[in-house]
């Protein structure tokens, strides 16, 4: 599972032998806009249409916490995967309550319960603005040139949207800088849950499987748009086969891979390589060991941090397979091939040279900055909080208190006017507050922080002062009011008891934002605001040299990428099958967590067919936010549901290899007959087939 | 602290711009037959005559657990520092007496207690036996000369020491394969406990201090050396100046650095970098936060977990350090440079080549393998159990009885007849097992087992089978009779007992113990044979192009390393003085862990003159192991204890660099106004002056 969740924590696509972004094979991430459907006629003998693109584009969903799904009943109903809604299916539960463990099974429309926070969006329309974006910022230097786009994608999105809060307007960078595109979305935000199956049956086989194959996890889990209180009514949804596919069918992926790294120059690849990667693996494989730790202390401890470990472990075999792929000796120098030819045609061409300068020597020039700057910036301003909701909420209250008497122009861009309705909704979302979990992320960040700025550090001094790591976050836990909705609210209605509040979330806050803001500062005057100016260079250079047949990096936007139910020789495993089926099953299943079999499966070997679909490989190259994808057939059917990519594609980020890479699906036999056969949900089946 | 504890746990040397290991400046560590008195002298206006260093080799101690020491009193006193016997403390107290928190501190000689399982040696000669090992080997295929060269070299120590166990005996390999040298030591086993303060006074600043300088660390212990019941009386031992350095003066440090890597070719430094490193980061930092984690459980959990977790953050930042020296382009460059003049010789000589072939292609060929086979390697053999004392008994037990009825020649060489002896003194030590982190051990070990090997994998689901890795590690713990002495006792004696027993750990290690000697024959025959017959051919070169002027990579043999005392300028702190001072503890002090005082050390401020040189820095080249080395002036007085680098020694196992490196050492003037003015241990420090 798991190609989702979270954003950057990507996966699919390439490990040893990857070719170029031109795209070879099935590779790439097309947009809906610039799908190479000659080239996919010519091979397969057969491509989508317009038509067929237009009715999967407004039948794919973006779920905004980083997932795909796809719309599959005239009522609204989403397919994703159970990984997609774990926050949600955790945020319902309660100690006495735990849909994890058990499942959220019900029968009736009525019981369907809203994700708190979650909100969904299907796109509706592209249009592109590259020259207006492009205009504001010619000649500018660096930091100028960030604020007029900035400024300038902000005023194009509100004279899309306006205030209308049923559409989102968000204007995309393609092509790292080479395309701007408006992208308008319908906009939902009463998202409920309908089905979800036990974390054990979505997830079987856990850690170690994930990312592997052959596979038998029924990551499914079904959710339903609601508006005004009622199902929204689809007049023409994607709608399920309950027959799977056959091997060499030719099958799409349509969804959202969150984020790719295949346009990085050599030198970003050698900076990821040595020095961002190392250091995000060092820092979750800690937190993995503090979390599965706190999973030892009791059953309430466990329930707390396992969506939050999921995650974890997800990310750090992404990250380990993204490193691995950039030490491979013959990866890397495909990738040095790759730039070879941009900087050979730019090198041969005195016009090119006279248009762009020298894009790849600028952005090496900013590694040395880079390499400075980035830990005190991810620390103090990414990172900030290490995933504590209480310490998020925290800042926003506060820094949303100090933006808003400011003019649009100074503001941090995420505060800007018309986002400002996004913030309050995320700080008013109704989340439950995890206290153990809580506590063990908020130390976890102060002592990283300290140890990666130094105790010498006057940030560092001043919030711990001479407490430890652990009182600091035991006293935010036993007595922050953030968790107190009304207070909440209080504050971000009143700026100045926000300003001054001494609630201990607050207090820790306030004293190290002047830090954080430095670092960020730093951060994007020295790296993102010059990398961007080279980045649209280097951007039109590739345009120049190879044509724009070429795919854009994902960023979280929709995509279609095509490919073939075919299984792969591996150097360790052998030849691997494209399928399994429900019979092996019970033969994998040992009886200890991870391979046990969940409550709901113990006893129902008889109640789905021996030779039902269960899992299945195909080529397609995903990534990351694909997870929860249809697989669609030439039809249009949905045949499957995307859920992971196997082991050789976690270094996707930076390539991809037709010869080792696969998707990992859930077919749609196993989907239908585990809804039938083993949790009797037979009014969603039948809303999902007929 | 910490450049001791683990061998391997290296520190020291280099970072940015190594030099070549002809050794320029303060670099090397020498070996006592080979030091480069001339050129010090020449340097210096003074340089150690054959006196000088017999005398200071026979005051210097190397302690089995991988530290340094020196005899300090003609009563056998043993200076070192304090985190080189921490395991000791820690297996002195108990859940009521608690050494570690609470210091060591006994007035009287009478209460000096057994530090279980300890050794002390001291080096009496070195003879160089190269010929007669190389001879044996002389055209054999990799794993006939492996095995050649063993016998060869356990026939060495037993004619020299026979079955007296007051030698130890041991040929050492010097120079990756250019020397082989007797070494005959002074054995002692019977080492005490006579002083050790609080660890809080000893590693004040903690893990965020640690390998950071300015520093107020009391890293000082004391042992005392005893045979037959008595002290063992020292006619003429190294003795302590109350007076410390001065800034620019040359000093010495006489130790036993354990492991340095300064000789390995480019291809084994990539591997170093890319495979190696990473690994063992990952690992170690998930480790890391399981072990923090486990110490909120609880005060009995804390101390536990204690010994553990410090060895592992030490490491850790070791490790980090390393792979940090090994992306920096201008040293990666550097050891480009270095190894480009031997290749060069090569090249232009057809004699070279006829005598070596090209041993650098040789090593670089086994990487293929060795990328395979390292981890299940170190998972299955080297890393087993993860530190688990009942599994590591365990597994001797098993092997031992396996092993006694095989002829020498076909044994694991580490159960070779000489060597039964001190298997058996280890596995009959009396240290008491601790509860927690041996469940957390064993459990730690199961997982990341499974995740690197695959839970498919036959051993690992032998040893699964229908149970998690936490009810494995439960019942181990709760029932394994291994804890008990006579049962270790009656399995020792009685090889039948241990071959069929059913104690849970004896049952563990058989399943594993096919697949963990078959993982290591495939690296022993892919990696470690081949690789030595390459390494001797490179070794021998290395002597015809740069001489025998060189000193060998450190192999916890005594060593001597010069350098003055004398601070750096920083690129991030500025210019850093080589002292610090007794009146700087209390401003660093904020109350609050790491940075709290000890309880001793609480309203003493005037118990210790402002003045005294608490920590001081020095340009010698020393790495872990060197830890509780002696400083030593001209005259041979201690003036220091050594017992950390800077943070630009973590990348020291792989080069030297004079601007930025430095050691961190105890002064003398803090020793002995410490156990005075703090401690009240008045006997001792007259006992250590006089």
């Amino acid at each position: 599972m798991r190609i989702g969740t979270a954003l950057g924590a990507v996966a699919a696509a390439c490990a040893t032998v990857a070719i170029s972004i031109g795209a070879i094979a099935e590779e790439g991430m097309w947009t809906f806009d610039n799908f190479p459907a000659a080239r996919v006629k010519e091979t397969y003998g057969f491509a989508p249409d317009q038509k067929w693109l237009d009715r999967v584009r407004l039948g794919s969903v973006r779920l905004e916490n980083g997932c795909s799904g796809s719309v599959v009943s005239k009522e609204g109903l989403v397919l994703t995967n159970h990984h997609c809604v774990d926050s949600c299916v955790t945020a319902l539960s309660s100690p006495g309550k735990d849909y994890v463990a058990d499942g959220f099974i019900t029968g009736a429309r009525t019981e369907e319960r809203i994700c708190p926070g979650s909100e969904a969006s299907i796109l509706t329309s592209i249009v592109d603005v590259t020259s207006r974006v492009k205009a504001v910022t010619a000649d500018l230097a660096p930091a100028a040139a960030s604020t007029a786009r900035a400024a300038e994608i902000a005023k194009i999105e509100r004279e899309s949207c306006g205030d209308n809060q049923r559409l989102r307007c968000q204007v995309v960078n393609l092509y790292r800088g080479g395309q701007y595109k408006l992208h308008v979305y319908e906009r939902y935000d009463d998202v409920r849950l309908a089905f979800a199956p036990e974390q054990q049956a979505g997830f079987f086989g856990g850690d170690p499987d994930n990312f592997n194959f052959p596979r038998y996890a029924l990551d499914m889990a079904l959710l339903r748009l609601y508006r005004d209180g009622k199902p929204v009514r689809f007049v023409d949804p994607l709608r399920i086969d309950p027959v799977g596919p056959k091997a060499g069918d030719l099958v799409f992926v349509s969804g959202h891979p969150g984020s790719t790294e295949r346009l990085l120059t050599i030198s970003q690849l050698e900076f990821q390589r040595d020095q961002f990667l190392p250091w995000r693996i060092e820092y979750m494989a800690q937190l993995r060991g503090a979390l599965l730790n706190e999973g030892t202390k009791g059953e309430e401890e466990a329930r707390q941090v396992n969506d939050a470990l999921l995650g974890i472990e997800n990310s750090l075999k992404v990250f380990k397979g993204q490193r691995a792929a950039l030490v491979e000796p013959s990866f890397f120098s495909s990738k040095v091939a790759e730039e070879k030819r941009l900087r050979d045609a730019l090198a041969g061409d005195a016009g090119l040279r006279a248009k762009f300068g020298d894009p790849f020597a600028d952005i090496e020039g900013l590694l040395a900055v880079q390499k400075r700057a980035f830990l005190p910036y991810q620390m103090l301003e990414v990172r900030f909080g290490a995933g504590s909701v209480l310490l998020a909420d925290a800042r926003s209250l506060f820094r949303a208190a100090t933006e808003i008497s400011k003019p649009e122009a100074d503001r941090l861009p995420e505060y800007a006017p018309a986002r400002l309705a996004a913030v309050e909704r995320r700080v008013m979302a109704e989340a439950p507050v995890l206290p153990f979990l809580e506590k063990l992320e908020i130390a976890y960040w102060l002592e990283k922080t300290r140890e990666y700025l130094g105790p010498d550090h006057p940030a560092i001094k001043a919030v711990f002062g001479s407490r430890t790591s652990g009182q600091i976050a035991a006293e935010i836990v036993a007595s922050s009011q953030i968790t107190d909705p009304e207070f909440r609210k209080r504050l971000w209605n009143d700026p100045s008891l926000a300003l001054a509040s001494d609630d201990p979330a607050i207090a820790l806050v306030r004293s190290m934002d002047e830090a954080a803001r430095a670092a960020r500062e730093a951060y994007e005057q020295g790296v993102t605001g010059p990398t961007a100016i080279a980045a649209e260079k280097l951007a039109a250079l590739r345009f120049e040299v190879l044509g724009e047949g070429i795919y854009p990096d994902a960023t979280f936007t929709l995509r279609l990428s095509y490919g073939v139910v075919q299984g792969w020789n591996d150097p360790v495993q052998g030849e691997v099958p494209p399928f399994t089926y429900a019979s092996g099953l019970w033969t994998r299943a040992t009886g200890a967590y991870p391979f046990n079999l969940a409550a709901s499966w113990v006893g129902k070997e008889s109640a789905i067919p021996a030779g039902t679909q269960f899992n299945f490989v195909s080529t397609n190259d995903i990534i990351g936010g694909n997870s929860g994808s249809p697989v669609l057939n030439r039809s249009g059917r949905i045949i499957g549901l995307a859920f992971d990519g196997n082991i050789h594609s976690t270094g996707g980020s930076f390539g991809y290899d037709p010869v080792l890479n696969r998707t990992v699906s859930l077919s749609s036999e196993m989907i239908v007959a585990a809804l039938r056969g083993v949790y009797g949900a037979n009014a969603l089946a039948d809303e999902l087939v007929k």
